[in-house]
């Protein structure tokens, strides 16, 4: 740890994983909260799942979606990414003095709209005012609680052959917030996918223990989250460029600012391995989603660089994908 | 609504109240919402409890505690408070960038051995970092689960002559915040009760329906917590000004500044509602424990004004006690 916290410790890479090692689990470890999962899987009658994640994303309102919409998606996401069927909310609000009621209103209801169409409730919340100068504008934590609907997630099942698939393009939520927040940048027609992809989750749970890995690709990106689920396996996650789903707008606003799309944040994608048997039926299920049209296959684990998530190019040359080291878009989530 | 948030929007009073009927509620309304208790109750093979707090108490660090106890202690204490044993926990960060670890550090210590000492296992979070400027140090949020250990706590249960007890003396944690963050208002041995009470809930809880109520007067103290638990009621509310316990400190220093300690802040106490026949064995049941011992009961539910909280003065004379309106004191928990 370094003496003071720099922005690269939320980043959602290696300095988030030192905070969380070297501060955190020392504190708090136990079982579940040392498997970190998006969420906690928890013993009881029924054994359910449990997550949470503050929102600090600048600026609020954004293509596509805004904090609220997001505050609601990324943990039902993350329940979901668990293993579970998500069912309640908490909403949580730290408001700095002087904002404005109009657009509290305006994201309390985008927040709202989403738990709706979940069909889930948010049952409890808190609210908190500082003074101006305090917070920048609004910060909101959701915590959620779902029922567990698969334990076979774990990468104890992992074997070579398995594919590797995306539900959609991955890098617009990253480069859609760095945007909004930089329109000097470069101007775009880029949005973000925020949304609900717990019941492409749900589909997939169908599979049984095929399905052997989910995770939302959020703050690092695709690479990230896949080279931290090949870390410490007997297995490298190897990706094929050729085969990547990028909006060409992603790709032209990543290729304009020499940014890289798979390291740029998701709030909408999930990255699942599957075996290799049951890779077309999973295909069949997320693409049966307006979110997952555009899913697909985008690698598999082989045993060429155990431990490693490896990118083919284009020109069939090997580039390792390390996990994010510092930030490269702060506050996107 | 006002057109922009104020600082009177964080107090726990009215303009709290306003901000949840007419931003919140209209938007997420439900039926565990809408009872708006401390946490909610939410149905399943076992009914559960589920609550979550932020936390911005400045300063961080204050006599008998620092945000890291508090945010473990203020949402132990609200499940308890909705009937709940705890079970579980989360932990969300907020820091601001440049924040020193080894406060960080301390702080999660401290959080960590509140937890361990209630039995309680910390078992999913969140890290985010903001730039320098954005927030104001150090956020926490906590949300916990617990299981429902009595569904009998409700206003429809209340009768005359039923006994209002308090845990211990009122008012200590907001002074003592105020004098950490103000030490040129005065000096002085105040220090705040943070603690967990949730013990105390589960002894009370052995009452079965002779519990009626229960509350733990944080934001806006003891004359908030009571006025608005006998709004609505046919009863009024009525305790005894000489029955009241109040430290010395608190009391002197809230006599120098023109403070009411009914109106203060506590961090570690209770409010419940017993029948009379069992009031005593529940004060008895509540000085048993380090934290009850100067627990009272200072009041009981009549019939002289009915939905309000009154105080009967030394000299006699009956005082209305409304909801706080406006912020006594801002960011004490």
């Amino acid at each position: 740890m370094d003496e003071y916290i720099t922005l690269d410790y939320g980043s959602g890479g290696r300095k988030t994983a030192s905070l969380i090692q070297e501060i955190l689990l020392p504190a708090f470890g136990n079982p579940a909260l040392n498997a970190l999962g998006d969420g906690a899987v928890i013993p009881g009658g029924e054994e359910m799942v449990f997550s949470t994640d503050s929102f600090v994303v600048s600026p609020l309102f954004f293509p596509g979606g805004d904090i609220g919409k997001l505050a609601v998606c990324g943990t039902l996401n993350d329940i979901a990414m668990a293993g579970g069927q998500p069912l309640y909310l908490s909403f949580s609000l730290i408001i700095e003095e002087g904002f404005p009621s109009d657009q509290l209103r305006r994201i309390v209801d985008s927040a709202a709209k989403e738990a709706r169409k979940a069909g889930i409730c948010i049952v409890t919340g808190d609210t908190k005012v500082v003074e101006k100068g305090c917070c920048d504008g609004l910060f909101i934590n959701t915590a959620g609680i779902g029922l567990l609907k698969t334990a076979s997630l774990g990468r104890q099942n992992l074997r070579e052959g398995d594919k590797i698939l995306v539900s959609g393009p991955v890098g617009d939520h990253g480069l859609t917030v760095l945007l909004a927040r930089h329109p000097d940048l470069l101007s775009g027609d880029l949005r973000s996918d925020c949304a609900n992809i717990a019941p492409l989750a749900q589909a997939l749970f169908s599979l049984g223990s095929d399905l052997k890995l989910l995770r939302d690709p959020t703050r690092g990106g695709a690479a990230t989250a896949l080279s931290e689920l090949a870390a410490g396996t007997p297995y490298s996650f190897e990706l094929k460029e050729n085969l990547l789903p990028i909006s060409p707008s992603t790709r032209s606003a990543c290729r304009l600012l020499g940014l890289d799309p798979l390291y740029s944040a998701n709030e909408g994608k999930l990255l699942a391995v599957v075996s290799a048997e049951k890779a077309p039926e999973a295909l069949a299920l997320l693409q049966a989603f307006p979110e997952g049209k555009e899913a697909a296959i985008i690698g598999e684990v082989t045993a060429l660089q155990p431990g490693r998530c490896l990118l083919r190019t284009f020109l069939g040359a090997i580039r390792v994908l390390q996990p994010l080291s510092g930030t490269q878009f702060p506050r996107i989530c």
